[in-house]
C-alpha cells in the first residue's frame, strides 16, 4: 500500500470530514460546496438532439459511423472535434483571436485537463501562486497525484477582490525567501468563485509578471462563454498579442465544455497551450482521460452547427441574466449586497453585516443557520481560502424559478428573522413537508466530493423529490 | 517547465524513435506495435444500437434523459452502469464468481485504470515483477507519472512462457538484493502478447506467492471475454477463494471494454479491487478519468441486455475461432508454428527458423523484411521484452477475410523466398497499387503511439485506402 499517497488521501479526507460534519445531524451539512450548473438552457440542446439523429452514432441515421468511432482512440482527438472546438472557442472570443486545432489537447473534463498541465510545468515541491478566493477543488486536482503547492495571493474586498501586481510582487517574494521554487500563477477568468471577468488592463500585468519572472501563466476560462453581461470576456489569447517581449511558451489555456454548455458528465478537458513542448507531452498524457470517440462525435456535430451555436449562446446568456437580476435584485430588497458579477453561473453575496464577529467561526455559524433554516446551500467564502470572513457563493443557475422564488422568499423571512435578534427554525410545514426545494442529492462541490455521499442518482425535479432537500 | 517530467517524455520518445525509425523510409517502420481491435462482430452491436434508440439519449426516443445525463459526474458513476458492469463480468466468468457494484470503481479505459492502481499502491522507487513477454505500453501506462519501476520475470520458450515460482523468487531475491521494494505483481490474463490464459494450478502459485511475501497482485483481465477455444478463462476472483490464508487486500483486477466488446473509443476502464481503501481512494482519483456518462448510459443498457450479451460472446468467440483457425493453418502449411493460443486477439508466432542468427538484430532485420516485402506489420517480440529472439505477435482480429486471405498468400511466397536463400521485395504491382489492404492509419501500439504519427481519421475500408497501407 502505498502509506504516503493513502496518507494525503487521509489528510484530504479529514480535512473534508472536518469542515463538511461539523454537524453531523443534516444532509445539508455533509458539503459546503455546491456544483455549480447550468440548468436553464437544456431545452435547447435536448430540441439540437432530436434534430439531428445522424450527429449520434447511437441512432438509426448515425450507426453506419458506430464501427469507426467506437473504434478511434488516437489520442490527437477526432479532427472533426478539434476543428469544432478550436472554433468554438474562436467564436466565444467574438473572433478576436484564432485557435490552432493543432493545439487542441485533450484531458478528462478541467479536472484532467489542469493536473495534465501541472504534471507538464511542475516537478513535486514546486509551486504555483494562486489569487484567493479561489475554486476549491484545485487543493486536490493539481496537488494530490504531482506533488506541487499553492501559494495563495491575497485579494479583499477594498478593491472588489482584483488582483494587484503588488500582491503578486508580495506572494512571489514571500516564496522565494521561502526557498520555494514558484513554476507559475493560476488565475480563473471568468472567476470561480467571484462570478466576475478580469479587465485587459489587468490581464496585461499578469501576463507582463510571468513574462519578467520567467514563469508560467495557467489561465482556467471554463466560463468563457457563460458571459451574462457587459462587459464582455476578454481571453488571455487575445492580451498576449499586446504585450510586449510576451514569451509565449509560458501562455497555457484550460478549457471545458461542463460549464460553457452544461456538460459535465461529458468529461470534455482542453488544454490550450503555446508551448510545443507542452502539446507534444500534454497529448502522451491525454491518454490517461481521453474524451469518449462516442461523445467527441456528438460534439463536434453539435459545436459545427454555428447556428445552433448562436442561438444557444444568446439564449443562454439572456436567461441567466434574466435569473440573476431577478435574485439579486431580490436579495438588495432585504439589504443584501453581492459583488457585480456578470460571468459563471454564481454570485459572491456579502453577508458580513450578519455575522455576529467578523471570524470565520462567526461565518460557519451563519452558514448553519442558512443551511438549517433556510435550507439554502451557499458555500461560505473560507472554503475558498477567502482571507475575510463573510462571504458566500451562490450558485443561482442551477434550480428553477419556482425553487428560486421560494428560497428568496425565505432569505427574506432569515434577514428579517436576523436582523430581530434571533435566528428562528423554519416552521412553515409547507416548505418542509409540501414544497420541498430541488437540490440534487449529490452535494458535493466542482469536483470535491463528500467521501460519504450515497451516490443515488441526481433528481432535479421539484415533484419527486422525496426526501427534504436544499436548494442551491 | 518540468523538466525531469519532460526529459523522461524524450527517454520514452528517443526509446520509442531508436525502435520505431530504425528505417525511415517507410510508414510501416513508423511502429513496431500494432492495436489489437477486434473487427469481426461490429454488425451486432450496430444491430442492436438501431434496435434499441431508448439507451441513447442521442435520440428521439432517449433524449427525455439528455438533461440528468449530461449533468451527471458523481464519481462512484451511474448505479446502473455499475450494477451491468459487475454483472457482465461474472456472467463472463461462467457465474461461478460475484462481482460487487460497489467496488467497481471508474478509470480512463485500462491505460487510465492501470495507472489509478499504481498510484493508490505505490511510491515512486518501488517496483512490480511482471512476466515477460509483456505489454509494451505498461512502460508509459505503469511507470510513467507515478515514477515505479517494472522488474521482468523471465519466462521462455522451454515450457511455452509459462510463469514458474522459481523464475518468480529469484526476481523478487534480485530485487531485494538490489534494495528495491517490490511492491506487487502484474499479470495479464489472458496475456498479452501470448494469447493464452494462466491455467487455475499457476494462478493459486502466484496467489500464494504474492500472500507469503505480502505483496501486491494486480490481474490484467482485460480480454477475459474474448475466449474462442478452450479452456475456459479462470479468473483470479474465482481463485482466491481457493487459496489458505489469502489476503484480499492484496488482490486487483483491471478491466476494460475496449478489447471485450471493440470499443476502445469509449474509453471505459474499471479498476475492481477487494481493498476498501484501494476502492475509495480510486474512486477519488477516477475524477482524473471518468467514463463519459453518455457512454455509461448507453452501455448501461446494451450490457444489461442479457439476451444480447449472450449472442455477442457467442457469436464473437465463434468468429474468432474460425479466423484463428484459418490463419494458423495456413502459417502450418508453409511451416511456421505458433504458441497454442485460445483467447485475445493475437497469437505469437515462432519465426525462429527464419532468423539468420538468434539475436535480437536478426529479428528486426526479419522484421523490416516481413514490413517491407509481406506488407504484414507483425509485431516483434523484443517489443514485448521477449528474452528470446525469432517471436511476433500478429493480431488477426483487424482484418477482414479477403484482407486476411491476401496475407496469408504473401506471407507463403516470403517464407518460400526465405527458404529460397533470398529475400525479394514484392513485385507484384497488383498488391501495391489494386489490392491495397487494410490498415488503419493509426499505425501504433495498444495505447503508446509514435509521436510522430499523423492525426488521420482511420479507415479501415479496402477500397478507400488510397496509400500503400499494410496488413494488421
Amino acid at each position: 500500500m502505498n502509506t504516503k499517497r493513502i496518507l494525503r488521501i487521509s489528510m484530504v479526507g479529514k480535512h473534508t470530514i472536518t469542515i463538511l460534519f461539523t454537524s453531523p445531524k443534516t444532509l445539508a451539512e455533509s458539503s459546503k460546496w455546491v456544483l455549480p450548473k447550468n440548468q436553464l438552457s437544456f431545452d435547447l440542446i435536448e430540441e439540437w438532439i432530436k434534430k439531428n439523429p445522424e450527429a449520434s452514432i447511437c441512432t438509426f441515421e448515425g450507426a453506419k459511423a458506430f464501427k469507426d468511432i467506437a473504434n478511434f482512440q488516437d489520442y490527437h482527438g477526432l479532427p472533426e472535434f478539434r476543428n469544432a472546438v478550436a472554433e468554438f472557442m474562436g467564436r466565444v472570443r467574438g473572433g478576436r483571436v484564432k485557435f490552432d486545432p493543432n493545439r487542441i489537447v485533450m484531458g478528462g473534463g478541467a479536472t484532467g485537463a489542469n493536473e495534465l498541465l501541472m504534471f507538464c510545468l511542475a516537478d513535486p515541491g514546486d509551486a504555483f501562486l494562486i489569487p484567493t478566493p479561489y475554486y476549491p477543488a484545485f487543493d486536490r486536482d493539481l496537488r494530490w497525484r504531482t506533488g506541487i503547492q499553492l501559494l495563495p495571493i491575497t485579494c479583499n474586498s477594498s478593491n472588489n477582490f482584483k488582483i494587484t501586481v503588488e500582491a503578486l510582487e508580495e506572494a512571489y517574494k514571500s516564496a522565494t525567501e521561502a526557498d520555494i521554487n514558484v513554476k507559475g500563477l493560476i488565475i480563473t477568468n471568468p472567476s470561480n468563485p467571484l462570478g466576475t471577468i478580469l479587465d485587459k488592463d489587468t490581464l496585461k500585468k499578469l501576463v507582463t509578471f510571468v513574462t519578467q519572472k520567467n514563469i508560467h501563466l495557467v489561465c482556467d476560462e471554463i466560463y468563457s462563454a457563460t458571459i451574462f453581461r457587459p462587459p464582455g470576456f476578454v481571453s488571455v489569447a487575445e492580451v498576449v498579442q499586446e504585450v510586449d517581449r510576451c514569451n509565449l511558451d509560458l501562455i497555457h489555456i484550460v478549457y471545458s465544455l461542463s460549464k460553457d454548455l452544461g456538460l459535465p458528465g461529458f468529461r470534455v478537458g482542453i488544454v490550450y497551450s503555446y508551448n510545443d513542448q507542452v502539446v507534444s507531452c500534454g497529448r502522451k498524457m491525454s491518454s490517461f482521460g481521453l474524451v469518449s470517440s462516442q461523445t467527441q462525435h456528438l460534439l463536434a456535430s453539435m459545436l459545427s452547427d454555428e447556428d445552433f451555436v448562436g442561438r444557444f449562446l444568446g439564449e443562454s446568456s439572456k436567461r441567466l441574466a434574466k435569473r440573476y437580476t431577478i435574485f439579486t435584485e431580490g436579495l438588495k430588497q432585504v439589504g443584501i449586497s453581492c459583488l457585480n458579477a456578470n460571468a459563471g453561473l454564481f454570485f459572491w453575496m456579502d453577508l458580513r453585516p450578519l455575522l455576529k464577529e467578523p471570524t470565520f467561526e462567526a461565518e460557519m455559524a451563519l452558514w448553519r443557520g442558512i443551511i438549517n433554516d433556510v435550507k439554502l446551500n451557499a458555500s461560505p467564502g473560507s472554503s475558498f481560502h477567502c482571507m475575510e470572513p463573510g462571504w458566500f457563493r451562490v450558485c443561482f443557475a442551477n434550480m428553477d424559478d419556482l425553487t428560486m422564488e421560494t428560497a428568496l422568499q425565505r432569505i427574506r423571512t432569515f434577514v428579517d428573522q436576523k436582523k430581530g435578534g434571533e435566528v428562528v427554525p423554519a416552521k412553515n410545514k409547507r416548505w418542509q413537508k409540501n414544497l420541498r426545494l430541488s437540490f440534487s442529492a449529490q452535494i458535493y462541490d466542482d469536483g470535491v466530493m463528500s467521501p460519504h455521499m450515497i451516490s443515488s442518482f441526481p433528481d432535479a425535479s421539484l415533484a419527486s423529490c422525496s426526501s427534504q432537500k436544499l436548494i442551491n
